[in-house]
């Protein structure tokens, strides 16, 4: 069955230390499948697109707290559709299970573990132990060196662009940039395909802040691959040269995905008893902090900011469990 | 600060088990401030209320794992309100504190505990603490009994049936039965209160399913006082018999208040399972299953049955912290 997705609303927030820059959130958070967030949009695009393929099982691939395999395992268990995750162990190592682990094991997931550098070899084991099975598997990056199915990827994030412009003209505002976290270059990627594709609208500047480990270069070369897939799927063009339309910075990563930092934790429980609104540490408050550092660096005054809160709800709450482990 | 409040969507959901009528799920766990949940209405409502009384200090009442308290608490901490909680200890012993519990000590409110015999003098102390810090303190439920600010509580889903027509328009579909779970009285209340309001609309029938410890008289008596409070503000009366617009079940209610079952498990696992939306042992699994078992005790078919989905996110991961309780 097709997950329910609704539009999300646009919320202004009052947040002092961005100077008279306002500042507001698309609430991708709410999205009413599986806690929301932006894996939702992107889950269904993969989960179509397998269909599509007449694959019958489902290969994800992410970290123990991975948002994208907890959604695309809600949709395959609905589906009746055999999954198994690769789960990396790259993240520090945690006390207890994240609830998005808990949520996939429940889901009948199986799940093979393996290290960052072994991944290419448990692909083949996780298409090999479901071709066991009398299935046809279909792996959500592509390859397996994970690769290939990027234009995908993109396209969740370009169709929800049109919806961040019908939000500009309900509410009124044009907003300068639009500021989205980093990871996998999915979101990011489909947000600078969108821009391509209404090349007449008034489109606000995306800058991207890194969550991951990747090096700058590696980060715009996965980011680039994947709008360029897309675009040629599409047989469109950038309206204008890559830097004019965007930028991603990787200087606010904290020193790699899942590390914390107090001033992430500083922003997190900010924005908690400001707005009531969850931020997490791996995803949307380390954006958030490296938004607010960026306009400093770039000296941005006086713009309309829109923060795209990708969601991660159940990570919020590993957060309150696992409490303070953040370092500055 | 006024708390960000949007429409929240109707989503049809398949239910096997709810034979040939038509479930629908109204979404208020999706509402944008502090996890949501139909407290958030309601808050607001007192909160209001407080300011135009022109008091500055907000004493509530609550359970520990309340989700009144929690969007109070932050209602409280926006607004510069020094806030005091009494906290019941009337639900089963937890291991942990709730989630509820984590963020309404976060935001720096005063909890004073107490036995449920013992509120109306819990209510004099904090009345007493607040003033001596020379603030005029609001107490949401009235006098130190509980009583007498029902009209305030029930204004809140009086407002909130305007947008349930709305939504029947909106679709196309006309609901022959609203369900809600029944806690305070306050969402219920406001709910008749709304077919009052508009006694010329295709007024669904209200059922409420008793999640509370009240017995079956009280519990009317309560929910009939605060339906005649808000009505009598409004110099409005009901448009037919009460018998004809209502009716309050309390044979659902497992036991008492916070007390789950294997059923109630059986129906949180099935809707994570089969739609990605959590529920929660105290409030929506239980009245979602006591729908289902009224529908088949009063022999209901072939009927649009809307189900208020009142929230209480932190209550899920509660859920899923602690694992099973249940009995049956």
């Amino acid at each position: 069955m097709e997950p329910f997705i609704t539009p999300t609303p646009v919320q202004e927030i009052a947040w002092p230390e961005a100077g008279d820059n306002r500042i507001f959130l698309k609430r991708d958070d709410l999205l009413p499948y599986s806690f929301g967030g932006n894996k939702v949009r992107i889950a269904r695009a993969f989960f179509e697109d397998m269909k599509r393929r007449g694959n019958d099982a489902m290969i994800m691939y992410g970290s123990p707290r991975s948002n994208l395999c907890r959604v695309l395992s809600a949709l395959c268990f609905d589906g009746g559709i055999p999954a198994v995750m690769i789960s990396s162990d790259a993240a520090p190592a945690q006390e207890a299970p994240s609830f998005n682990e808990r949520i996939v094991s429940g889901l009948g997931v199986r799940v093979i573990r393996c290290t960052a550098d072994r991944i290419a070899s448990a692909v083949d084991s996780a298409f090999e132990l479901l071709r066991g099975e009398g299935r046809s598997p279909y792996y959500i990056y592509g390859d397996r060196t994970g690769s290939g199915n990027e234009a995908c990827a993109a396209s969740a994030y370009a169709e929800a662009y049109g919806e961040i412009l019908s939000d500009q003209e309900r509410l009124g505002v044009r907003f300068d940039y639009l500021y989205t976290p980093y990871g996998t270059g999915a979101t990011m990627g489909g947000l600078i395909c969108g821009a391509a594709m209404h090349p007449a609208a008034v489109n606000p500047y995306i800058v991207g802040i890194s969550v991951s480990s990747r090096t700058h270069e590696r980060a715009c070369g996965v980011l680039e691959k994947t709008w360029q897939s897309y675009l040629k799927e599409l047989g469109a063009e950038l309206p204008a040269a890559p830097e004019e339309l965007y930028r991603l910075e990787s200087g606010y990563n904290a020193g790699g995905y899942g590390i914390s930092s107090s001033g992430i934790e500083q922003v997190i429980d900010q924005m908690l008893k400001r707005h009531s609104v969850p931020l997490d540490p791996t995803y949307t408050g380390k954006a958030f902090l490296g938004m607010l550092k960026d306009l400093k660096s770039h000296d941005i005054h006086g713009r309309n900011i829109l923060f795209l809160h990708t969601g991660g709800t159940p990570l919020f709450f590993d957060y309150m469990m696992q409490g303070s482990k953040g370092h500055d």
